[in-house]
């Protein structure tokens, strides 16, 4: 463990260290159940177990649950509850919105950003093999510009997917500017629906929208990064042009069937009521970390998160000193928990590299990045033992 | 509540049935989630949370706790630990396997069941639409003959799906022998692979079966069936050839991208256990409950499941006195559970009474059909209750 002490002369409680595993800087990546969302999850199991399908008492107060919890998030996210899907994450959620276009007898044009998560920027290779033409778009100093995606847009244009809040930089992606741009050009030109899909995963319960504001078509969610249980997804949608690929009941009106996860949803229903009436007081916390590791490390790395229209809870570092994957291990030995790219890609070095040379910044940049992600348990003591480790490994203790 | 007595002078205990919600025969559409499954869900959440992508000591802890379940379940399962993955549950785990078909450049031809549950038999029409020719086969009785599988084979048959238990009737199908008669094929007229899938959801903790005995390529299986925890399901996939069609990270081998619902997995993991550990003990139980419904009905209803070769799980019965909406109607309002049709297709009574159609029964029989379906905790006095419940609403009391 790395020698510690505060630089304002604050001191560290010993046995809140000894307690501490891990200091944990991956809220991106995953976040541990809040207690209230497990116990929704454990109720559930144990007073609504039945099959939702299923029309004897036992499957109707498992209806009831199911039905109960979708409206609530429906009046949490401000929108109709026949617009909301239960999936497994938001991996599956892109997966249902993306697997509609592959499946179009015509195909056309789309425009995904560089920047995008692999679970939609993926089928970029499927979508080309079936006579899509893509437009892939770089995201200038983290930003997709609304004028670029204007200026691509055609009369083939289905679909353009855009990210709410980029899951390696946490740069906030212009996506009412792009849904508005594409209903001028859809009037403009007579032309077909372009739907507009976004990836939200890294913005709910992290910073103020509405999915009406916001004006798209459908948006992608997950309950894990929000302190709510893994395996649990959300899926907003208002196309009736999306229509499921996966065959079986007819769950989810179809879009995705299986037996639903009815503890999970429950738990995930928590979670997000739980992050919405907490967000402001949240997101206050989450500026004052941000800002408080920006000011220990100043001149000691370089930011390639923008100061200003960047999530708060997400903070891109670099360093010329190492490349990303010795100095995430010297923290990793000094057991604190942060990433070298975005999780679900097994932290493959190449991937983030390529999302942060998307952003065009220079391959040294790129080389050396460090994902620090905060969470709603966060506190000052956690982020000023992460800063001062970081310049002590960098030698600037 | 429909009075009761036992005909063997039987006393039902008062308070015994007072804390009793439901008399639960649907265990074929859910379970309960055991106590023990449910621990291991709750020890997870809190223990190892993280993401298993993640490099960091909480994602290692996570990434152990995965690989060590998936070790466990792959000796459970006799098979290796890398054929096994995991999904959200059987449904996911049959369309994994059947839109790699669907997928594929080349549409061949595909031999599917008429009594293959709708994870399956979906994708017929997509399967046409996509230029695959498709043969349905029938199952007289219950069970699909190998015979017919082995006169419908042709060089261009590229996948044979056929469920091990079906989920209406609890009839066992020749998985072995068509599998022999597949791999014989290909032997003799050196043809490309034949794959062959089963749908193993109704049998994996009810029934005895080796996977490499069957010596099918894949199999699919879903946790709650076996009072594991809703929303986790299993893949055993041997072929190279399936290809996941979902993108995102390189999870489970990039067949099933997202973030792993590790909690989820731990409790599976403990479910299958405790279901093998126990199966021997289960299935004599079964047998014995399932002997007794059949005495305590006989004459009183037609038995659709045979007595030979089938689950003792599941059993179907058929009376003329009733259509089965009214008469699961009955039993729904005395707080009985059974299923008029597979829980999952929403209880939509044509998709039952076109399983049991296929397998040759009258229209009027399929009219009637009514699924129990066991589970481990089913006693022998919820078992006389049905009984008498049914004989009495069919005034044979």
């Amino acid at each position: 463990m790395v020698p510690y002490h505060f630089p304002q002369g604050g001191k560290v409680d010993t046995l809140w260290l000894e307690m501490k595993q891990v200091w944990y800087f991956d809220n991106a990546a995953t976040t541990k159940i809040s207690d209230r969302a497990l116990h929704a999850y454990i109720e559930a199991s144990n007073e609504d177990w039945g099959n939702p399908s299923s029309r004897h008492k036992a499957g109707r107060e498992a209806r009831a649950l199911l039905e109960g919890n979708r409206a609530t998030l429906a009046s949490l996210l401000g929108v109709s509850a026949n617009q909301l899907f239960f999936t497994a994450c938001s991996t599956e959620s892109n997966a249902i919105v993306l697997q509609s276009l592959l499946w179009s007898p015509q195909p056309g044009h789309v425009i995904i950003p560089s920047i995008e998560h692999n679970a939609v920027k993926g089928y970029v290779r499927l979508l080309k093999e079936k006579g899509w033409n893509v437009s892939l778009v770089d995201a200038p100093e983290g930003f997709v510009d609304p004028d670029t995606i204007a200026s691509l847009l055609t009369p083939q244009t289905r679909m353009v997917a855009i990210m709410l809040v980029n899951n390696v930089t946490g740069t906030i992606q212009p996506v009412k500017e792009i849904v508005q741009i594409c209903k001028d050009y859809q009037a403009t030109h007579g032309g077909r629906k372009i739907h507009v899909h976004t990836d939200a995963t890294q913005a709910l319960g992290k910073i103020p929208f509405r999915l009406t504001d916001l004006g798209v078509d459908s948006a992608a969610f997950s309950a894990h990064k929000l302190q709510g249980p893994k395996g649990v997804g959300l899926l907003y949608n208002t196309d009736p042009a999306v229509i499921g690929l996966s065959r079986g009941g007819e769950q989810e009106a179809a879009l995705r069937p299986g037996t639903e996860n009815t503890p999970g949803i429950a738990a995930m229903t928590v979670a997000v009521q739980d992050a919405l009436s907490s967000l402001d007081a949240h997101y206050e916390q989450a500026v004052h970390l941000n800002h408080m590791i920006r000011i220990e490390l100043d001149g000691v790395v370089q930011f390639l998160t923008p100061t200003k229209g960047s999530s708060p809870w997400i903070l891109n570092i670099t360093t010329d000193t190492y490349p990303s994957e010795v100095f995430t291990r010297m923290l990793y030995d000094a057991d604190f928990c942060v990433s070298a790219g975005s999780a679900c890609s097994n932290n493959a070095q190449g991937k983030q590299e390529s999302v942060i040379t998307a952003m065009r910044f220079s391959p040294a940049q790129a080389r050396g990045s460090i994902r620090i992600s905060l969470g709603y348990q966060t506190t000052e003591q956690e982020v000023m033992l992460l800063c001062q480790t970081i310049r002590h490994l960098l030698g600037r203790g």
